[in-house]
C-alpha cells in the first residue's frame, strides 16, 4: 500500500472563482465555478468534450437559510491520492484507489456557515461530495432538500426504473431520456409495496449512452446517516437533479457538524467495461472498521427457499403461504427438520459451505400485506423444526446454517428483537443470516430509502459484526460500498432478483446484462442463480412462468454477477439430475484475485472472466440479451506459459431460452493464454467455463 | 375472590333500540339508544339527574367506511360482576371490583361490520369501550379518528392542562369549561417539548366540579396499544369529544380484529371523596400477567438527583448540564463513586431500599434539544463512576442500586439497546430503573401520546418483566391501570413533578391537591417529595425558585400522593439537620391494607389515611393549597380498642409556604379509635401523622 499526497495550490480568500482538475489520465476534466449569486456550480468534460454541463449544487435546510447561493471561496486545494489497498473479499485482491482530489472552501456571506465541497476526479469518473465542518454557526440542522444538479447535454439512451421511494425491484426499461414516463409503466409486476413519488422520478445508479457512444452512470457513494438519492428528469433539457427520499414529516436528513453527504458520482468512459469493471463506489467508502474479519468467508449454499415460489411447500406450518400467497389447498411445510437435514446432506455431499432455511420459525401465517407490527420474534421455531438437532446435525456434517430474519417491513419490531436473534444464532453457530424487508415500513411513514431505513441497513451490519455475523439483506436500499467498511455486510438483493422468474412477468433476458451496470456497482448481490428446471409448467402445468434464460446462462451468472456468497438455488433432486452442469457451481470460486471485463455493452452482453484468490483457476462467464450472440474471446489473460484444462459449459446448438432453455452441452479442451475460444450464446443464453491449470 | 355472574337479557336482533343499566347503588343509570340514522348514543344520570345528555359514538376507519351510523342491535345483554382481588402492591389489601355490564352487539346495515359497545356501570361511575370481534367484515384496519361524545348539561368548573400530544407536565388551570382557552395560557413553564393541536383542547383526566356540587371526572382506563385520548371542547355548549393522539402521518390507532378500544370513564358523585379513592381505572384493566411476583417491591430511595436540580452538581462528566442547561462554569459532577457510596452508607443507615444515581453514563454532555438519535447506549459508565465498585459496596451494604435510562426521547435508540441495558442491570442487580423522556420522539414525528409510545412504555414495562425488572418512567404517557397488569410497572411520573419546583414558576400550592383527582386516578406516580430546603435561594442567593409547600406538607405527601416507589428527593445533608422530621420519611410505609380518603376538594385540600399492609400502623396526610386550613378529623378508622401513638408532624404558628416554609412541630400523643385530632395547617401547609400501636 502506498500513498503520495502532494497539494498544488492553496489560494487565499476571494481570489479565486474557477478552479479545475483532471482525472490520473487526463480523460476527464472538472471545473468548479462561483455563478450567479455565489451559487456553486461544476462541469466535467470527457477528452475535451462537455459532458456535464453547468450545474449547480445547493442543500435547502428546514428553519435555517438555504445553503445554496451566497457562497465566497475561503481556499481551494488541489491533491492527488494513490492507494492500493485488500479488500477482505472481492474482485480483485488489490484495488487501486487513484484520483485528483479539489477541495474548495466556501462561506456563505449572510450567515458565515462554511461548506466544502470535496471532488474527486478518477479515470472512469468523477464524485463529489458536500462537507460540513464543525463550526460555530451549523451544528445541528435537517436538510429539507439537496438540489444537485446533473445537466446533461443531450438525449442519452437510459437503462432506468422508477424512483419509487419503497422498492427497487422493477424490470429495467431502455429508453431515450425524453421518453421516461413512470405513469406510462405497467406496475402488475410482482412488486409489493410501490411508492413512485412522480412522473419523471428514476433511480440511481441510472446507465446511460450517448447517441455517440458515451457511456455515463450517475450515482452515489457511501450513503452513510443520510436517504438514498434518486433523480428527477426535466424530459425537456435532460437535466437530472437530486430527489432524497423523504421521512415520514417529510425531511430528508437530520446531521450534525461535522458530516458529509454522500459521494454523488458521474461514470464517464467510451468503453462500457470501465463502468463494469469500476471500483469507484468502494473506493469512495471508508476502510475496514472491522478487527478481526477471520469470520467473513466466501460462502455458497442451498437452501429451502426456491421451493416456496415454485408452490412446492410452504412458509407457514399451516400450508398456505407458499410464494403465490393465494396457495389453494394445504401444502407441505418447507422448513422441517427431516427437510433440512436432506439439505444438509446435499451441501456437505457436494462441498457447500451453508445451508438456509426459510420459514424456520412461527409468524408466517399472517407476516404479510397488513403492516402488522409485531410478526416474528425471531427466536421461535415451528414444532416441527427442531433447531438444535438441526445445529447438532449440520455441525456433524461440517455444514454452516445460515439464518433467515424476515421482518415484514416491520422494522421496530426487529430491532427490539436483534440482541436476542443474533443470541439465538450464536448459540446454534449459525455464522450468516438473510434478512428481508417485504412490506410496507414500520416505524410507519418510512420508506424503505429513507435516511432512517438506510441507517437501520447499516445498524444491523455494525450490531452483527459484534456477533461475528455477516449480513445478506433483502429488499433493503441498494448498497453503496459500505461493504468496504462492514465487509460482514457481505451481499444484498436491492434488485429484481431471480426468485421475481417463478411467480411474475419475470426479469427478461437483458436484465442481468444491466445489473453489473448499475446495482452491481454498490457491491455484491445475492441474485439466487442456478435454476435448472427453468420453466414453472414442470411444477404445476397450468403455470406460464419461467426463467427468462437457458440452463448454462444461470452457470454463467456465478461469474458475471460478483457475489462472495452465491445460492445454488434451485432443488437438490434438479441438480442430482444435471449433475454434470452442476459440476460447475461446485467448481466456481466466490472469491477472487483478478477480474477482466472482457466484453460488455448494458442491455446485451457481459463477459468477464476470473481468476480465484490465491490458486491459478479461472472462471469466465458470458451472458446476452434475448439476442443470440457469437464473440471469438482471447485468452490472454491466463498465466502465461501454463497449460489449463477448460470445462466450456455452453447451450446446444437449438437452445433458446423460451423455446428449449435447458439444452447444454459441456466440452473439455487444453487452452493456454495464447489460445482463443469461440462463445455460441443462444438468445436468452450464456457460456460458463472453469480453467483448471494442468500440473 | 368471589364471582357473581348472571345474565338478565338476551334480545333478538332488531327489537330493541334502547337499553338502561343502573349501577348496584342505583345511584347512577346509563341509557343506551340507537338514535337518528343508526348512530350509537347514550346517557348517564346521578341520582335521577340528567349528566350526561345524548352523546353518540363512533369510530372513524382509513380507506373504509365510517363505523358511526347505520347500526342495528343484533343483542344486547346485562350481566352483573362482583369481584375482589388483591393488588401485589397498593392503596388496598383488596380491591372490589362491582359493576353492571351492559353489552350491545351491533352490525351496521351496509358494511355488515359487526361492534359491541360495552357499557360498565360502577357505583363511582360508567365506562364504555368498543370492542371489534373477529370477523370476515373486519381485520386489520386504521382508526382515523374516534368520535366519542361527553355532552355535559352546563358549565362545570374544571382542572385543566392543554392537550398536548407530548407533555401532561403543566400546572392545572382552574377555570369555567367556558372559559378554556390554550391559547391564553404562559407557556414559560419549564416543559421542554410543547405540542398543543388547538384552543380547545384539553386532557384526560379532565375534572370537573357542577355548580351545584357534583363531581364528574373524564378519563380513560386500559390504554393498550391506543393511543392517549385528550378531549376536544365546545366552549358554547360543554361538548367534549375524543380527541386521539396522531402519528407521524396522522393515523390514530392500528388495529386488528379481535380488538377493544381503552374504555372510556365518566366518574360521577356527589362526594369528592368518591373520585379520590376510585379504583374503578385499576378495575377495568386485565389482571396480573406476571407469574413470580416476588420481586416486586414497595421502593424508598435516596439518590443522586436533586443536587442536579438545585444546581449543585451536574449530570455530564465535564461538568456543564446541571437542571439550569445554562450552567455558567464548571461544576462538579454528581455520579461519582465516591458521591453514590455517600448515599448507599445514608440509605443503609436510615433503612431506605435504594439509592438512584443519574448521570452515571457517557452522554450528558449533548443529551438534549437537537432531536439526536444516538444519545446514550445504557451501558457505559463515565470514568468516575466504577459500575462494579458501587454494585459490590451497595450489596455489602445491603442497599439496592436503581438504574437510571434517560433516552432524550430517542425511542429508537433505547429499544436498540434495552436488552442490553437489562442485561448490565441483572449484572451488577439493579432491581428497578427510572427511565425518561425528555425530548422530541424519535422516530421523528411521533409524539409522547401517540399509539407508538403507548406501545413503547407498556413493551418496556413487558421486557422488564423478562428480566424481573421495576420501571419508572419519567415524561411518559400517564398510566391508565396498567400496572395491575404490569405490576412491575411500578411507578410513572407523567405529571408535573416536584423537580419543575427548583428551576420553573413550579407548582403552585394547589397542585398536589388536584394531583389526586387526575394523573394518580391512573397510577402511582414518582412525585419526588421531601423537600426540606424549600427555597433555591439557600444554594444560590440569586435565584427566586421554591418549592411552593411547608416542610410538612411534603411529609404530609407521602401519604396522599400513593406509589409504592418512593423517593426521599432532598439532599442527605438536608435530612440529617433535621433528623426530627426526617423520621416520618423513614417511618412511613409504601404498601398498604387499606386507605380512608377523610377529606377531599380538587384543588383545596386533601387528607387520606392509610393502614400499613400486614401491620397495625397507620398514617396520616392532609395538605391544603395556599389557604391556610383547620379541620377536625375523627380517628375511627384506627382498630377499635387499640391504643396508639401519634407522632404529628405539623406547620408552626407562623409557617407559611411564601414566608416561612420550613416552620413546623412535632408533637406526640395517645390516641384511640375515639379520639379526634384537630388539623391546623399552614398556607401551602400539610401534616403528617404516624399511628404506631401501643403493645
Amino acid at each position: 500500500m502506498k500513498y503520495l499526497f502532494s497539494i498544488f495550490f492553496v489560494f487565499a480568500a476571494g481570489l479565486l472563482h474557477a478552479q479545475s482538475v483532471q482525472s490520473p489520465s487526463k480523460k476527464i476534466e472538472l471545473n468548479f465555478k462561483l455563478v450567479g449569486n455565489g451559487q456553486v456550480s461544476y462541469t466535467a468534460n470527457y477528452n475535451g468534450k462537455p459532458v456535464i454541463l453547468e450545474s449547480t449544487l445547493g442543500i435547502k435546510l428546514k428553519e435555517k437559510q438555504a445553503l445554496d447561493a451566497n457562497f465566497e471561496i475561503l481556499s481551494s486545494k488541489v491533491t492527488t491520492f494513490n492507494e492500493s489497498w485488500k479488500p477482505v473479499l472481492g474482485q480483485k485482491a488489490n484495488i487501486l484507489n487513484q484520483y485528483n482530489e479539489l477541495t474548495i472552501s466556501l462561506k456563505q456571506k449572510e450567515t458565515n456557515v462554511k461548506m466544502n465541497i470535496i471532488f474527486k476526479v478518477y479515470d472512469e469518473g468523477v464524485a463529489f461530495r458536500y462537507d460540513f465542518p464543525q463550526q460555530e454557526n451549523l451544528n445541528y440542522f435537517i436538510i429539507s432538500d439537496e438540489v444537485s444538479q446533473f445537466n446533461l447535454t443531450e438525449d442519452y439512451k437510459a437503462f432506468w426504473i422508477p424512483g419509487d421511494f419503497d422498492s427497487n425491484e422493477y424490470v429495467y426499461n431502455e429508453t431515450k431520456l425524453s421518453e421516461i414516463d413512470n405513469s406510462k409503466l405497467d406496475l402488475n409486476n410482482g412488486i409489493g409495496v410501490k411508492s413512485i413519488p412522480s412522473k419523471y422520478a428514476v433511480q440511481s445508479p441510472l446507465m446511460m449512452k450517448s447517441p455517440t457512444g458515451l457511456y455515463v452512470n450517475i450515482f452515489e457513494a457511501a450513503v452513510v446517516n443520510y436517504p438514498v438519492m434518486h433523480l428527477n428528469l426535466n424530459v425537456a433539457n435532460f437535466k437530472l437533479s437530486s430527489q432524497l427520499v423523504p421521512n415520514a414529516i417529510g425531511d430528508k436528513a437530520y446531521l450534525q457538524t461535522p458530516c458529509v453527504s454522500p459521494w454523488r458520482t458521474i461514470m464517464i468512459s467510451d468503453d462500457a467495461r470501465d463502468i463494469v469493471g469500476s471500483q469507484m463506489i468502494l473506493n469512495l467508502n471508508e476502510p475496514c472498521e472491522i478487527e478481526d474479519v477471520s469470520y467473513i468467508k466466501p460462502t455458497k449454499y442451498v437452501g429451502i427457499w426456491w421451493e416456496m415460489h415454485v408452490g412446492k411447500s410452504t412458509w407457514d406450518l399451516s400450508g398456505t403461504q407458499d410464494a403465490s400467497q393465494k396457495s389453494a389447498g394445504k401444502k407441505p411445510h418447507g422448513a422441517t427438520t427431516e427437510n433440512t437435514k436432506r439439505y444438509i446432506d446435499f451441501a456437505a455431499k457436494n462441498g457447500f459451505d451453508g445451508v438456509l432455511v426459510e420459514g424456520w420459525n412461527t409468524g408466517w401465517e399472517d407476516w404479510f400485506g397488513n403492516w402488522k407490527e409485531e410478526v416474528f420474534d425471531f427466536t421461535t421455531p415451528y414444532a416441527d423444526f427442531n433447531i438444535a438437532e438441526v445445529a447438532a446435525y449440520a455441525k456433524e456434517k461440517n455444514v454452516k446454517m445460515i439464518m433467515h430474519h424476515e421482518t415484514s417491513g416491520s422494522v421496530a419490531n426487529y430491532e427490539r428483537h436483534l440482541d436476542r436473534a443474533f443470541d439465538l444464532m450464536k448459540k446454534y453457530d449459525y455464522p450468516a443470516v438473510k434478512s428481508g424487508y417485504v412490506g410496507k415500513i414500520i416505524p410507519r411513514g418510512e420508506f424503505h430509502d429513507g435516511q432512517t431505513m438506510v441507517n437501520h441497513f447499516n445498524f444491523v451490519a455494525r450490531r452483527a459484526a459484534d456477533y461475528k455475523i455477516m449480513i445478506n439483506s433483502h429488499e433493503s436500499s441498494r448498497p453503496t460500498g459500505y461493504s468496504r467498511t462492514y465487509p460482514n455486510y457481505i451481499a444484498a438483493e436491492a434488485a429484481r432478483g431471480n426468485e421475481f422468474n417463478a411467480w411474475s412477468v419475470g426479469n427478461p433476458p437483458s436484465h442481468e446484462t444491466i445489473l453489473p451496470f448499475t446495482r452491481l456497482l454498490g457491491g455484491p448481490m445475492d441474485y439466487t442463480p442456478g435454476i435448472f428446471e427453468i420453466k414453472m409448467s414442470y411444477y404445476d402445468k397450468s403455470k406460464k412462468e419461467q426463467v427468462h434464460t437457458t440452463l448454462t446462462k444461470q452457470l454463467a451468472l456465478y461469474v458475471t454477477m460478483y457475489s462472495p456468497l452465491q445460492m445454488a438455488a434451485d432443488l437438490l433432486e434438479n441438480y442430482e439430475k444435471r449433475a454434470d452442469a452442476f459440476q460447475f457451481i461446485k467448481d466456481v470460486a466466490l472469491d477472487w484475485d483478478d477480474t477482466k471485463i472482457l466484453e460488455a455493452e448494458p442491455g446485451d452482453y457481459v463477459t468477464i472472466a476470473r481468476k480465484t484468490k490465491g490458486k491459478e483457476s479461472w472462471f469466465l462467464g458470458a451472458i446476452t440479451d434475448e439476442n443470440a450472440r457469437k464473440s471469438e474471446i482471447k485468452l490472454d489473460f491466463l498465466t502465461k506459459g501454463q497449460k489449463y484444462k477448460a470445462i466450456i459449459y455452453e447451450d446446444a446448438k437449438d437452445a433458446d431460452w423460451k423455446n428449449n432453455p435447458m439444452a447444454y452441452k459441456i466440452k473439455t479442451v487444453e487452452v493456454t493464454s495464447k489460445s482463443k475460444i469461440n462463445l455460441v450464446l443462444a438468445p436468452g443464453g450464456g457460456t460458463a467455463i472453469s480453467f483448471e491449470p494442468i500440473k
